[in-house]
């Protein structure tokens, strides 16, 4: 049982490294999740379980893998960006894919019960991934920037279509229907006048989806310490500077943003 | 809220389709297995409720996704192959990798339960996955032979020197001194003399892997059914022919395996 | 001056390796060879000079680069296979590309004179390339069928054509009206019945192409030795057994060629 | 002969598209050329007349292509930088690279005689080529810096290896003996000590390569016209602006070059 006589089949692995000095984003997007969320009674539009449940997913995946500076998720599809300067594993475009799905969907099981309480699982989900490279900071928030878009072209529409839906009783081929060739302040316009919805109420979440970024946190802790001096221990307050990763619901189009945090887009992160 | 100014971020993703009549490899591997082992108490050098839990998995993997041939697993490892006329998303490289893996992932958490008992999961494991094309039959075979090498290896030197540690009370250490530069046949001998093993009565999954492989399945059912002239139901026997996920473990490298499954690498597979 | 402070510029570089055990076919086109035709008065619809020259390009990229097994040409295209075992420059793909077209863009320009004698060369030609990989051994063959059936269906066209404009005086866009539609017998009715030309005796060349094979070759030289017991030089025939890039225009769609050439597909060439 | 059985091969070319947004190099190497440089009897250490053979290939490659933004030469090398946003082929990789190589390479030929007069072509040369791409300006840059970088550390020592061959009758082992780890200044002061050359008195152009670049040009031309009111035609000098490929031997590792040119390097070029 010569292993070295097969071994030349290693010779047909290929090197997938990524281009340096670019921002790799691995996007990875539910299998079927149409099918999964009816079948899971997921609350429409949005499903507030499903969203944190995604969140808390991707919050592992941050804490998990390496040099991920920021994450920007919304229905069932997450975005994850390694820094410009990442080394990890070579970049081998692979690693970063299988590493990113494999964590979201161990995690989602995992975390289910969580979130979902008594509502059962009733199969393991899939999850897709693709990896993209971005060589400028432009391009990188201009790819952000058109998943934000996105969520909010499909969270107004899936907004108005339910309202129709649930509210008005139409059935979804006549709420589609009605909505046929309609532009974004005609979708307002409905919502406002049938329902007394304004659009600009609605949660930030549902409209926003959600950004996670890396943040210092200040932790007050009780820890019981002894003094050399003294036989008795005693409880002191210790505050300690961890690194935590945070959800935000909040423009990324605009610059204050990134203004703000500049550290992402840090030459040197 | 333009969506269409952003699209073009669009065009920097790259087509990653496979080469067209190849087999297509996908191999996963647990991440930090070896401290995830130590840490849910696997036996060792082999833990039954690790492996079948890895092969269920597997066979869910290969259910629930397209044109998977055949599949190889042992230890922490499984192999997928696809057949070479697979058109499943248009041979995405991406879309292979992440579907095997994330399927996988989220299988082993979902059926970790059936598998471990009481034995509770402490975080959701990740696993990396990487893709290898193969022109010929011949250099699939070799490939698959490379791991059931790679197994064979393995757990004979596992077997030693578990039974070192377990039996003979020798540190990781020290046993691992003992065994360098041991060939086969010493670590044979040492089973046999010092602990009365004969290798080759190890169990055949321990030894061999594990191989997946489709098989046509005969099932008998009882079906109640009334016929027009009755007024009765009646129960009758019904044999339904299905195509299932069936586990093997046997030698592949040698010819007899692949003389008795031809149609696992038949041209128009 | 520190060369090492820029070095790190290497690692932009990406392998670009081909898959092992595949056919890998560099195929080269003319560059705006229609204006650059007209413009050297190239006989229509073929020109035995152009397509000896082509053919004398591909010999020299044949001998001077390594491990091609067979060429084909027709027109102002050539494709070169090489062997499925090169391991020439580790199978990079930039290497076999850059190679085949600059040895074949300066013998373009070398050789010219010796075909074209007076009619001068106006500019340096330029060439593109791209590059193929083929499994199996059906697949390369149904390849070089595709570039061969090509050949035939623009020979057969362009042969009418310009019989059209030069006998008929038609104009181009009058002849290219009449073909509108027309299948290949129609076309041959029309060369036979307007033109008196059978296509089939029209010159193997125009027809099929060229193909460019490695053959042994028994070169018989006359040398001058002097044997130890002489004093004078005198004159002996030697046999010297060469292999040699040979050119032949036949058919290489049917099983014949292969039959007759099975050291051209032999799995250790 | 149905070519549309055999057009599925086509399905085997893969995309090659070059990320978007990055600059694009082309670099070409001379195949052999150490053994070319001495059956043509260049002259050592540097051959004007093949220098300039080189920058007028060079510079019809920048002239019959597109996109190319600057080239950089020295030796028998020269990098072709493409433009970030050119959209030239689609930016396939195998159309620059065997665009460029093919365009070079009959260019060498077909100018030949204009630089080495006398001195016979013997055969036709061979280049290879390679694709890089570069984020970042910075990235360019330190490119561009690392071959003129890699110019002056190799015309140093063979200006002296040559001098100590040349004048002190050194054997070329004996004179690469000698020079075994010397650094720059014992290099430089061999030069001044024993043959009195100050290496900066060196030609600009053996000392810094080529860089070659476009600029605008006013060409004053006599044009013969005809006013409407006049019978005869009469000369006049029309200036018309031109954009040609000019040389330069400068730095290009400082700013300098970089500020005094910043069209170059501007994002819309």
């Amino acid at each position: 049982m010569a292993k070295s006589k097969f071994e030349y089949v290693r010779d047909f692995e290929t090197d997938d490294s990524c281009l340096p000095n670019c921002w790799i984003v691995v996007r990875l997007d539910g299998r079927n999740f149409h099918r999964f969320s009816e079948q899971h009674e997921f609350k429409k539009p949005n499903d507030d379980r499903a969203l944190h449940l995604m969140t808390k997913c991707a919050q592992t995946v941050m804490q998990e893998l390496e040099d991920i500076a920021i994450a920007y998720g919304q229905s069932d599809e997450y975005s994850f960006v390694f820094k410009k300067k990442s080394r990890w594993f070579k970049r081998r475009a692979s690693k970063f894919m299988t590493h990113v799905v494999s964590q979201f969907a161990s995690s989602y099981v995992f975390y289910w019960k969580d979130y979902f309480k008594d509502q059962q699982l009733l199969y393991p989900p899939g999850f897709d991934g693709r990896i993209v490279l971005y060589p400028s900071n432009q391009n990188l928030k201009d790819y952000l920037s058109w998943r934000q878009a996105d969520c909010h072209i499909n969270n107004l529409y899936n907004t108005v279509f339910w309202m129709l839906v649930q509210r008005s009783g139409l059935t979804p081929v006549q709420a589609q229907d009605r909505l046929q060739g309609t532009l974004a302040g005609d979708k307002n316009e409905i919502l406002f006048s049938e329902f007394n919805i304004n659009y600009n109420n609605e949660p930030l979440m549902y409209r926003k989806g959600t950004v996670l970024i890396w943040q210092k946190i200040n932790e007050v802790m009780t820890k019981k310490i002894k003094l050399p001096e003294e036989t008795e221990e005693k409880e002191v307050e210790v505050t300690r500077t961890r690194t935590k990763v945070v959800p935000l619901h909040c423009d990324i189009i605009g610059d204050q943003f990134w203004e703000e945090y500049p550290e992402i887009l840090a030459e040197d992160s």
